[in-house]
């Protein structure tokens, strides 16, 4: 289906004004792209330039005076509340107000601090030196802090934070997730790691070569339904998946010869995401109806077919042959031996490593630290010893040094406050799609058992892709499962695979 | 050097437009550049809007009232006539003008018309079946003469033409070049096929992996100059060098695996263009004075280095040791049997695969045809009786097929007339700038016999890289050797290489 000639005015000049918008931000994500996989290094310095112009191309032409005459003449016009046209009006509108409320100084004056504190923090985390970083998290604190007084909030700034990677999601419902998380995952930890004792991670490790490891995650990764005529799969340091257009879903992950692991979850992880991305409705690209919800609902996708498919041990029991067929090495250890290792669990320092019990008590730890941050609870210069002592309350192990601590993730140095929780918010949201899929697909667990991939992903296109940025997160996950996002699906998942 | 501050006040909004043009034209060129390398096919549509569109915008910000109100001012100002100011005014004028003589329509009907004629030629040219791309070619041909009237022209309308890729050429000059050309190596190709017969081509084939020939590109492509920190090799099936950006020249080759000669000559090709790119002075970047002088000027970089380095035996004295190690296969051969083969000359259908001697005898007809379509001296229904009569006359085979005749260059259906003869003009200059380096670089041949390609680049560098487009490419020709394009450079480099 082309899109509908729409017969008024002012909203054919958003869509014609947010089409040019977005083919201008799919060059710019094209140049991400590039700059992370194939740019030369002597590069850099122009393609910072280019990058920047770009966005500062489309931020003006998103907040011109037409632009919001436009949204102004579209509310006043009164589109039915229940369609296309009034949700892409009603967060043109929420966008447009982001945009205008922060004055263009501070706008700057957070990627000149950002751009600093990012440098200052590579080198902190690599000398393990807080102090290196300390005076930049100050200013971008601060300056994070004027954002949301910009922005407006009704109980505390996080909110406003919160906002721009998951809209309408707030920070007394996370606290109560978390609250009633945190808990239940102490008490599961110490059983599943007593239990998964016998399956390592390392008792894969073997001789993976990157080829073979290639072709094998290429197939797996085709068999979930990711579309290679549209897509791709190339190797950075950190993984990532990208749009810069329809039809254009880039992938990346990275290989370890040791342990395949590495590069197989990292691409059922990115394909997750772009399996998202590719079923995102092409006739409303560029408009918010064609957009992801939110993060929390994206990271839904990637961890759904990373660790609910992925992860079963009815998925080593299907793939195990063609697994032996590209990794000789494999056939030593029997698909349930396979599939422990792939779960096994253990209290560990990072959280991109971290299994899938622990996971949420590392993301636990950044919100009540940052939050506090924000809330003026906690000074700058306290944040090593508060993140040290909650993280051995939380985890159970001594933080040996920062690099290993408040040091290891990058979002603070770039002023993403309020990012974090939508990690755990998409695993909350995964087992409740995961669950819900299971009540409505008929015969769902015995087509995933056998490599049968459709039934899942026709599933996901018709109740969470196809709708895009129609709803917001939590209304998306109401329609489709019954209630928003909450932690009992994801526990008990954890229960029947750790401990059941 | 950085940019000095320029006083006066419009030049610098036009240096400040230009910027910002440079930087979209850049992205642009990324992602035609990332269209022929890694793009998923799915994608092509969407890619073909967004290159659409940033040609649009880079459009109309160059054909603005400000900007020609910025060009008056600074002809008005009087900048020195010798100054980089006044070089840039000077271009940007020309540009302007060509720009917004041509209506907006026309434009649109010439890239409408191009789109369907490039796909109507890969047709006619698979099936080789002339009748289904004349009318196409008809089409082009209208708008392509009605476009040369809205640029203007005293004599033809193929000076207009020209003027696109080679500013201040004229087809009187060229027609007297091809003059004086064509009948000196019409007597030259039987004698050099005579004595070259004993080299064929076939001597080298064998078998070598791609890998290792990966390997020894990049080491001769470094060894002649080319910077791998601000640049890269990719694979395509028609290779090119683009720039989008300063620090960032991208080449791409082919691969034979029989024939490392593909690969190798294609490499060294492309890299003297990229030297040229690379060489560029950054600190004019976006401005004439930091662009290529002209299509016949940049051709002379990649003949230079791949005939006149590349081709001549004491190339192959030099690399001889380090290509066996990557190809053991070749110690069968001496350097100089190596040598012979990369200089077989032999009459042929295809230009792209055509010896030195026989090269510009491809274009000669090329530009004889295009010129008396372009004059109405020729019909478009006659055109392959023209190639094939006079095909007989210059190469003195019989065409057997209009895939194999003229059919096979891309150019007409993108309505690029006046493009072909700038290739025998780079190989002019190219014979005609070495000569001029032997002379004013001492021990020039010793350094290149041992493989030192610094004294080369380096007067390459000073005398015509640098200056950008500061003059017109005749001008410069007459500055860096002496006296304008002409044959006998040319000649006398074929007669000593084919018949010495």
């Amino acid at each position: 289906m082309g899109r509908m000639i729409e017969p008024f005015a002012p909203y054919r000049s958003l869509l014609r004004r947010t089409a040019e918008i977005a083919r201008l931000n799919g060059a710019a994500e094209l140049l991400s792209w590039d700059q992370e996989t194939y740019m030369p290094p002597k590069a850099i310095h122009y393609r910072a330039e280019q990058i920047a112009h770009l966005a500062g191309l489309t931020h003006r032409l998103f907040t011109s005076r037409a632009m919001v005459a436009w949204i102004a003449a579209c509310e006043d016009h009164g589109f039915p509340a229940d369609s296309v046209q009034a949700s892409n009006v009603r967060e043109w509108r929420r966008l447009y107000d982001r945009m205008t409320r922060v004055p263009a100084r501070l706008v700057e004056a957070m990627q000149r601090t950002r751009a600093h504190a990012r440098e200052a923090w590579v080198e902190a985390r690599r000398r393990s030196q807080y102090s290196l970083f300390a005076p930049h998290l100050e200013k971008i604190l601060d300056l994070t802090r004027q954002m949301a007084d910009c922005w407006g909030y009704a109980r505390t700034p996080y909110d406003a934070l919160l906002d721009e990677y998951e809209p309408g999601a707030s920070t007394a419902a996370l606290r109560q997730l978390f609250d009633q998380l945190v808990p239940t995952l102490t008490r599961i930890v110490a059983p599943a790691a007593a239990r998964s004792a016998k399956t390592p991670r390392s008792l894969i490790h073997g001789h993976y070569p990157i080829a073979a490891q290639q072709a094998f995650n290429r197939e797996v990764a085709e068999a979930i339904g990711f579309d290679f005529e549209a897509g791709r799969v190339d190797t950075t340091a950190h993984p990532f998946c990208c749009s810069p257009g329809p039809g254009d879903c880039r992938l990346t992950t990275r290989y370890d010869e040791r342990d395949f692991f590495v590069s197989l979850y990292g691409v059922l992880h990115e394909a997750g995401h772009g399996l998202y991305d590719q079923g995102l409705p092409v006739e409303h690209h560029g408009t918010p109806c064609g957009s992801p919800a939110s993060l929390g609902i994206h990271e839904s996708q990637s961890r759904l077919w990373e660790n609910h498919v992925g992860r079963a041990e009815t998925f080593w029991r299907h793939w195990y042959p063609r697994a032996c067929h590209y990794f000789p090495d494999l056939a030593r250890l029997t698909p349930e031996q396979i599939a422990g290792a792939a779960n096994h669990v253990t209290p560990s320092f990072i959280r991109v490593e971290a299994d899938q019990v622990t996971y949420d008590l590392h993301v636990a730890l950044r919100f009540q630290i940052e939050l506090d941050l924000v809330e003026s609870r906690l000074k700058v210069a306290d944040v090593p010893a508060a993140w040290n002592e909650r993280f051995e309350k939380l985890i159970g192990l001594r933080v040996p040094d920062d690099a290993r601590g408040c040091l290891q993730d990058v979002h603070w140095s770039h002023g993403s406050f309020g990012y974090f929780p939508t990690y755990t918010i998409g695993n909350l949201n995964a087992a409740q799609l995961m669950d819900s899929a299971v009540a409505e697909v008929p015969g769902l667990d015995a087509a995933l058992s056998h490599g049968d991939y459709a039934p899942l992903l026709g599933w996901l296109r018709e109740r969470v892709h196809r709708h895009g940025h129609r709803y917001n997160p939590q209304e998306l996950m109401r329609r489709v499962t019954g209630h928003p996002t909450c932690p009992e699906h994801h526990l008990a998942h954890l229960e029947t695979r750790f401990l059941g």
